[in-house]
C-alpha cells in the first residue's frame, strides 16, 4: 500500500464518483472524503423540495453507490469535512484535526448560494443546494398554506394572509423555472380540496428575474417558449426586475416603469432563492494555500488539463472550476467555459482521472474538452423545452409535452441506482394520474412564534 | 353553523383521526388542531429511524388523510400547537395568541419519552415518537459506523472505536426489540462490504431491560421466543439490568451478579432510550385548568365514558388517557386497564366521538369496551411473535417466519393510504432480496466537532 500513489479526492457530487470510478482500476490508493454520507442526484432535488419526491429517491449512500469499486480494495470512504488544504506539504485537513497526506489531490467540492454580498437575505430567501435546504423549502411551501388558513379567520388579518398565500422566486434559471412551475401546481392541482378558509389556486406565484428572459442559457426562442409555458401554469414572470432588498415581510426590487427605474414592493412570506451560485469555500482555501486564482463567483480558474497553475498535482473540477473546453482541433475553434451543469462535472471526474494517470506514467497531461449534448429543463408538468446537440445533424430544439417526456425519462435514465429509478418512475406515475404529491411531509413544524418567514 | 354544536379535537394521531371520521355525519363544526401537517403510522417509525423506510412512507398529510370527511363541509383543520386549555370558558389557546371556542372537547395528544427524572439523559439518548426523532436516531445509527471507520485510522484510537461499535438499546419493549433487532441486520447485512477499516458485523448490539423478560405485554412464553430470536440476530440481551447513568461516553447500570447487586459500565456514543412514555403536557393544563387526576405517568385519569369527572364536555383519549375497559357484562368481570396500542386508541377515538353524539341528543353517555384482537410484535427479518384473540376459540400464539409474515401484512394493511401501502410493499420487497435498505441518507452530517454522542 505504501508504494502506491496516493489520490485524495473531495466530494461525491457527479465529479467526484466519476472520477473514483475511472481511477478504481489504476494503481493508486484513493481517498473519498465528503461531509455527507450520499450521493445526491441534484436535477431532482427540487421535487424534494416540492414534496414530489422523499430524500431517498433522489440520493443514494456512497458506500452503496461505490460498492464495487470499494471491493477492489484500494479505496477507502471517510464523511468528514475538510477545513483546510496545506498545499505546501501536501495534505488535506480534516475537522477532527487529522491530516490525510496525498500525491494527487482532485477538488470536487461544488459551489453554494451567492446572495451578491447581501448574506442577511439568506434567512429569508433559502436556496436549493442540500437536502436540508429542500427540507426547509417544502416546510416553508407547505406551512404556507397552513399559516394563511389560520389567517383567515379574522377578517383584520387579510393582508397578512396575502403574504402568506404568494410566493416569490428569485432567478430564472432552470431551478427557479423548475420551482415556480411546480408550485403553481401545487396551488391549482394538489391542494384545492383540502383547505376550508382559504382558495388554494388564487396562490400568487411570482418569478423575478433580474434578465430580460427566462432560462439565459437557452436560445432566445425556447427561453420565450418557457416563458409562455410558465404564463399558462398560472405563474407571474416578471422580467428585468433587480432585487434590492429581502426581508421578512416581503421583497423589494427595481423595474422600468415607462422610462424610469421604479421601486417596487412585493409582500410575501416565502421567497425561493434561485439567482447567485459560488464556489465552494474550499476555492478560497486554494486561494490561499496553493496560490490559486478565483473567478468572481469564487470558482478556482484551472489550466487547460484542470490543474492549478503551480500545482500540478491539485486539479479541480465540478461546479468548483472555471475551465476551459479546448476544441479538437484548436485551429479551428476558440476555448469555451464550461457549464456547470452535470454532463460537464462527469467530463471532468474522468479527465481528471486520466490526467492523473497520465502524470504516473510520466506522459504530458491532456487538455479537457468538453462534449456538449445539449440541455432540458422542465417547466412543469407536460412543459419543458430540449435543446438537443445531435452530432452530423445540428441542434434539435422542441418543448411542450414531448419535450417533458423526453425530460422525464432522460432524468429518470441517468438517476443512479436501479432501485432510485423504479421508486421515482411510480412516484411519478402516481402523481400524474393523481395530482397528489406523495412527500408532503414536515418533519419539524415551523414554529409560528418565531419571525415570520423564519 | 352558529347552531351547530363546535367539537375541538386536539391530536391527529390514531384516536384523533378516528374521532373526526366518526363525528364527520354528525350535526357539528369540527376543528382538528395538531402541531404537525401529517398523520403518522407509528408501529412503523422505528423503520424510519432504520432507515428502511422514508419519511413520506409511514405518513400522509392529514389533509389528505381527510379529504372525504373535507368535504362535508363541517371540518376546519388547523396545524397550530396548543398552548393551554382555559376548562372555564370552554376555550382551547393556541400559540399564535388565538383561542378556539368549544362545546365538546376531545383530547388526544398523545405522549412524549419520560426518563424517570432524568431529563439530563434525553441529549445522549433519544427515544423515538417523531419524525424528527426518527431523523436524529437515523442520523446516529449511520453516523456511529463512520465514526467508527474514521477512528481506525490511528491504532491508539482502538476504545474510541469500539465505543463507536457498540449499540444500546434501553428498554425491550416492542420499539426496543424492533430496534435491537434491526440494528443487528444492518450490521450483519447491509454495511459489510461497504467499510474498509472496520468489520461493521462486530458491531455490539445491546439491550437492556429492567424487568426479567423481554415484550413483558406477552405471555412469558412468547417473551422467551422473542429473546431466542433477538439472540439467533446477534443481539446482546441483558435483563435485569436498571440504567443508573448515561453520558456522552456510555451507560451505566446495575444488576446482579451472584448474590450482589453490582455496577456496570458499559462505554457506547450511541445509546437509543425506548423505556419510558409520558402523557403530553396537555395533561399537566388539564389537571390545572379542569381538575383532572393523572396517574404516575402524567396520564390523564378518566371516566368510564372517557370524559373528565367534572367536566363531562372534555373526553380524554389514546396514549393520554388512563381508561379502563368496562366488560360487557359487569357483573361477569372486572374493569381491565386499555392498552395503549393503536387499536385501543381507534377504538376511544370511535367511542368519544359517540358519546359526543349521544350527549348532543340528551342521552347517556356509554361506558368504554376495548375489544382486543391481539398482540402483535417483530424482532426482525424472519422473526415476531403473535398473540391473537381469536373470537369463541380463545388465543392463538405463534413466533418465527410465520409471524413475522402475519406481522408484515397486518402491518401493510393498516397503513393509511394505499399508495403508502405500496411503496412500502416495494421497499420491504426490494430489501429483503438485497438486504440493502433504502433510506440510508442522512440530511445534516452530524458535525464531528460537537461533544461525542451529540
Amino acid at each position: 500500500m505504501n508504494d502506491k500513489a496516493r489520490v485524495v479526492i473531495v466530494g461525491c457530487g457527479f465529479g467526484g464518483i466519476e472520477a473514483v470510478r475511472s481511477l478504481s482500476k489504476a494503481p493508486v490508493e484513493i481517498t473519498l472524503v465528503d461531509r455527507t454520507n450520499h450521493h445526491l442526484f441534484q436535477p431532482l432535488l427540487y421535487q424534494v423540495a416540492t414534496a414530489g419526491l422523499s430524500a431517498p429517491a433522489i440520493s443514494a449512500p456512497i458506500r452503496h453507490t461505490l460498492r464495487r469499486e470499494m471491493k477492489r480494495g484500494n479505496l477507502t470512504i471517510l464523511q468528514a469535512e475538510v477545513t483546510d488544504i496545506d498545499a505546501a506539504n501536501r495534505r488535506v485537513l480534516l475537522d477532527d484535526g487529522a491530516a490525510l497526506p496525498y500525491d494527487h489531490l482532485i477538488v470536487a467540492a461544488g459551489a453554494t448560494h451567492s446572495y451578491f454580498g447581501h448574506d442577511d437575505w439568506a434567512e429569508f430567501a433559502p436556496g436549493l443546494k442540500t437536502l436540508d435546504d429542500a427540507f426547509k423549502i417544502r416546510a416553508r411551501v407547505i406551512g404556507a398554506f397552513e399559516r394563511a388558513e389560520r389567517c383567515a379567520a379574522g377578517t383584520e388579518r387579510d393582508a397578512e394572509r396575502e403574504a402568506w398565500m404568494t410566493f416569490v422566486v428569485i432567478g430564472a434559471g432552470p431551478t427557479g423555472v423548475e420551482m415556480a412551475g411546480t408550485m403553481t401546481e401545487i396551488a391549482h392541482h394538489t391542494l384545492p380540496q383540502e383547505f376550508r378558509r382559504i382558495d388554494s389556486t388564487r396562490a400568487h406565484v411570482v418569478l423575478l428575474e433580474g434578465s430580460d428572459r427566462v432560462l439565459g442559457s437557452f436560445v432566445p426562442q425556447l427561453s420565450q417558449r418557457a416563458r409562455e409555458q410558465l404564463e399558462r401554469l398560472g405563474v407571474d414572470v416578471r422580467t428585468g426586475c433587480k432585487v434590492i432588498g429581502i426581508d421578512a415581510e416581503g421583497v423589494t426590487y427595481e423595474a422600468r416603469d415607462g422610462d424610469h427605474a421604479k421601486t417596487w414592493r412585493l409582500p410575501s412570506r416565502t421567497v425561493i432563492w434561485a439567482a447567485g451560485v459560488a464556489g465552494s469555500p474550499l476555492g478560497r482555501a486554494l486561494a490561499a494555500s496553493a496560490g490559486a486564482v478565483l473567478d468572481r463567483a469564487g470558482r478556482v480558474i484551472v489550466k487547460p488539463d484542470l490543474s492549478l497553475p503551480d500545482h500540478p498535482e491539485i486539479l479541480v473540477i465540478g461546479d468548483l472550476a472555471s475551465a476551459l473546453s479546448t476544441p479538437a482541433d484548436p485551429s479551428k475553434g476558440k476555448p469555451t467555459p464550461v457549464p456547470g451543469v452535470s454532463p460537464g462535472a462527469k467530463q471532468m471526474g474522468r479527465a481528471a482521472a486520466l490526467n492523473v494517470m497520465r502524470r504516473l506514467k510520466g506522459q504530458a497531461t491532456q487538455a479537457f474538452r468538453y462534449i456538449d449534448y445539449g440541455n432540458l429543463a422542465t417547466v412543469g408538468r407536460k412543459a419543458a423545452v430540449v435543446d438537443l446537440t445531435v452530432p452530423r445533424f445540428g441542434a434539435l430544439r422542441f418543448s411542450g409535452y414531448f419535450a417533458w417526456l423526453f425530460w422525464l425519462f432522460a432524468h429518470i435514465w441517468f438517476l443512479i441506482g436501479f432501485r432510485n429509478r423504479l421508486i421515482v418512475m411510480l412516484d411519478w406515475g402516481w402523481a400524474y394520474w393523481t395530482y397528489e404529491r406523495s412527500a408532503r411531509v414536515v418533519a419539524e413544524p415551523p414554529s409560528p412564534r418565531r419571525d415570520p418567514g423564519s
